[in-house]
C-alpha cells in the first residue's frame, strides 16, 4: 500500500476517523460519587429535591417581613419586635407576625412569615426586646429561596460531561451517593520493531528499549482509557496481524507504534487493512512530526498506526488518541484547550502547505512567558521531556517570526 | 479576634503563608516508574548510559563514509561497492572500507567505518553490487550520534518535575524501572457547622448536606494529595480545637471549612491561633469570593479555615489550597496555569481595590470562545458546576467591559 498519496491535514484526518467510527452509545457502569472525579456521565443526573430545600438567609441579621421595613432609613427608623433567635440546624419554632423580626444567622432556615434579612449592621438594639431597622429590604432580600440553586427534575449534570470538584460537590449536596458513568475504553498497545526490546532488558548493541508502549500508555491512563499491553512484535506480517487480530477481538480500539521504516510502515498499513473493514482511512498526514501515521478502522474499532520515532509517536498521541479516549468515553461538546501565550524567542521556518507541532520550552521574564523552541531530531524522547509545550504553525504559514506572541498547548 | 482589619490581596497572602512554612524537604519514596503519572522528583535523575547508546540512521538508505560522497551530484553521480545489509536489532558484522557502502533502515546501527547516510531517494542501483549516488552527504549526516539524546551522567529530570508521559518514556528508555519522588501530602478535612449533615443522610428542615468536605477533596485528591476526613463538627470551640489539634499532629495540612456566619469564623480564626505559633497570618483577603478566607501556621503546618459557602470554599480552593499542594510535593518552578482566551458578553462590574473571581460559561462561536458570567449566590453549588473557568478582575479595574478579550482559568 503506498504511503503519502494524499496527505490530510490533522484535523480533517481526524474527522474522517470519528465519522467512521459511528456514534454508538458508550459502555456504563454505577459508581460511588466520592471515586467518580474525573468520569464522564452516562445520562443526565436529575435533581430529586430542590437545592436549597428550604429558605436561607445569606447574611447574619434580622428575619422580617420586608414590607414591615418600608421607608425604614437611618434619619427614621423603625421598629420590630424582637420574638427570639433562629438557632442552626434546625427549623425555626416562632413564626413571625407584623410589626415582629428574629435573629438570624448566615445560612439558618427563615421562619414562617418572614421573607427577608436586614444586614445586622443596619441594625441597632433598642430597647430590650425591640431592634431598631436604619435601611429597608425588599421581597427575596438577603435570602435563597427553596429551589433557587436546583429545582426538583431539573437536569444539574447533562449527558457526557466529565465530573471535576464541582461537580463531586453538587452530587454530594443532593444526597446522590452514587451514577452512572462511561466504562473506561480499555486500549490495545502493540510496540512492533525487530530492533526493540522491553524496558526492564538490557539492550546489546542495535537494540534500543521500548519507549512508545510507555508514553502512550500514560497518555491513555491520563486521558482516562484502560491499557492493555500486547508485547514487542517483531516486524513479520503473520505475526503482527495475529496479535493486532486478538488486540481488536479484546480491546475498544488498537494503537500499534510501527518501525520508522518505510517498509514497515507499509506493513503496518497492511496489517490494518487486512482486520476488517473499512481498513485504512488515512495513510500520512500533513503534519511534522508524524507524517506517516495512519489511521484506520476495523470491525467499528479505531486502529491508529503510530510513527516508532518516540516524540512523533506521543506528539500524535496528543493530537489522535486523546482526542479517540474523549470519543470513547461519551464527551460531549470537547472543553477548549487551555494555551499559554508566549512570546517566540527565534525565527522558525516552515514548510507552507503542512501543519507543524513544534516543541517549546517556556521561560518566565518580566515580560511575561517567553517560548523557546526545543530542537532536536525526533527521536529524541528526552528533546520532548525539556519542552512544556507545543506551538501550531498553520500550513498557510511560511513560519512564525521571532517577537510573534504564539499559543503554547501545554503537554500535561 | 476581629477580622476584616486589613484585607491582604491573594498573592500577598499566599506568599505570606508560603514563607511561613518555610522550605523542609518533602518526604520520598521509591515508586515504579510505570506508576508514576503525575508525581514529583524528589531528587535530579541520572542518565546511566548515553542514549542512544550506538549511532543509528534516521534515514532509509545507505551507510557511506561522507568523504566518499564529495561531488557526488545528479549531474556526475558517485558510485559505491555495496557489501551488505545492516540487520535491525543487531550489530552489524560488517566493516565499511573507502568506497564501500551499505543498505541501512531507519533506526538501524551504524557500521564501523560510516560516518553518514545517504537517503534511499537519493540512490539508484547502479550494477549488482554497487549503488550510484547522486548527493554528498557530511560527517554525521541523517545519523544520531551516541548520546545526542543524553550523555552518561547528564542530569535527565531535574528535582521537582511533575512526571509527564515524556518523562515515563524518557526513564523506561534509559531502563531506570523505579525512581524516588514526594510522598502524596496528607490534608485534613474538617467542616465546621451545626447545620451540616453527612452526605448520606437526609437533611431535615434547617440541615444541608455537607458539601465543601467533598469539593475539596476532590480538588486536593486531583492535585496530587491525599485526604484525611474529620468528620463534622460543631460549632463549639473546644471540640473544634480538639479535633482540628488532632489533625494537625496526624497530617501535613489542615483545611477546616467554617460556618459562614461572623461569630463562627472568628471561633475558627480564634481555633487556628490555639493550635501554635506564629498561629493566624492573613485573616480576610481581598477578593471575591472568599473575603473571610483564612491562612495560619501552627507547628510548621498550613492551617488555612475557607468559607462555608461552597462557591467560596471551592473558589478559594483553587487559589489557595492547590498552590499549598503543590508546594508540598516539592513542585519546582511552577508551570504557567494555562487559559482560554475568550470574548466577554457582558459588562462585569467590580469594585475597585478588590481582586475578583467571576466563573464564567464557555460558548463557542464562529468568532471563537464567548465568556458568559454566571452569576449566582455564593451558595449555590450548581452555579459552579454551570462554569467551565474564572476569569480574575484586577484589583485596579472597576470591572471589564462587554467585548473585552479576557483570559479564563478553566477550573478542571
Amino acid at each position: 500500500m503506498p504511503e503519502f498519496l494524499t496527505l490530510l491535514p490533522p484535523d480533517q484526518a481526524r474527522a474522517l476517523l470519528f465519522s467512521n467510527l459511528g456514534s454508538s452509545r458508550p459502555a456504563s457502569q454505577k459508581v460511588e460519587t466520592v471515586s467518580a472525579l474525573g468520569r464522564v456521565t452516562s445520562e443526565d443526573v436529575i435533581a430529586p429535591h430542590p437545592l436549597p430545600a428550604f429558605p436561607r438567609s445569606t447574611v447574619d441579621g434580622y428575619a422580617v417581613r420586608a414590607r414591615d421595613s418600608f421607608g425604614a432609613s437611618d434619619s427614621l427608623p423603625g421598629y420590630l419586635a424582637l420574638i427570639g433567635e433562629v438557632p442552626m440546624g434546625a427549623a425555626p419554632t416562632l413564626t413571625l407576625l407584623p410589626g415582629q423580626c428574629a435573629l438570624i444567622h448566615t445560612g439558618g432556615m427563615l421562619p414562617p412569615g418572614a421573607d427577608a434579612v436586614i444586614m445586622l449592621e443596619y441594625t441597632q438594639d433598642a430597647r430590650p426586646a425591640e431592634i431598631e431597622i436604619q435601611r429597608a429590604v425588599a421581597d427575596g432580600e438577603n435570602v435563597i429561596r427553596t429551589g433557587e440553586d436546583v429545582a426538583t427534575g431539573q437536569v444539574v449534570i447533562s449527558k457526557g460531561v466529565r465530573l471535576r470538584p464541582a461537580e463531586i460537590g453538587g452530587l454530594m449536596a443532593l444526597g446522590l451517593l452514587e451514577l452512572r458513568v462511561t466504562s473506561r475504553p480499555r486500549i490495545a498497545i502493540l510496540s512492533s520493531g525487530d530492533e526493540v526490546v522491553a524496558a526492564d532488558q538490557a539492550p546489546r548493541p542495535g537494540q534500543v528499549r521500548d519507549v512508545n508502549s510507555h508514553t502512550l500508555a500514560a497518555l491513555i491512563n491520563q486521558a482516562g482509557g484502560e491499557t492493555q499491553h500486547y508485547g514487542i512484535i517483531p516486524d513479520d506480517f503473520d505475526v503482527l496481524k495475529a496479535r493486532a487480530g486478538l488486540a481488536l477481538a479484546e480491546c475498544e480500539a488498537v494503537i500499534i507504534t510501527a518501525g520508522s521504516s518505510a517498509s514497515i510502515r507499509d506493513m503496518t498499513a497492511d496489517v490494518i487493512a487486512s482486520l476488517g473493514s473499512p481498513g485504512v482511512l488515512v495513510h500520512g498526514i500533513n503534519t511534522r512530526p508524524g507524517k506517516p501515521t495512519i489511521l484506520g478502522v476495523c470491525a467499528g474499532k479505531a486502529v491508529i498506526g503510530l510513527p516508532g520515532n518516540p516524540v512523533s509517536a506521543l506528539v500524535n498521541g496528543y493530537l489522535f488518541v486523546v482526542p479517540l479516549i474523549e470519543k470513547l468515553l461519551g464527551l460531549g461538546e470537547a472543553l477548549p484547550k487551555a494555551t499559554v501565550r508566549a512570546r517566540l524567542m527565534v525565527n522558525l521556518a516552515s514548510q507552507a502547505g503542512r501543519e507543524d507541532w513544534q516543541p517549546v520550552r517556556l521561560v518566565q521574564t518580566a515580560d511575561g512567558w517567553q517560548a523557546e523552541p526545543v530542537f532536536g531530531k525526533s527521536n529524541l524522547i528526552f528533546s520532548l521531556a525539556a519542552a512544556e509545550g507545543l506551538i501550531k504553525i498553520h500550513p498557510d504559514a511560511n513560519g512564525l517570526a521571532a517577537g510573534e506572541m504564539v499559543d503554547v498547548f501545554l503537554m500535561v
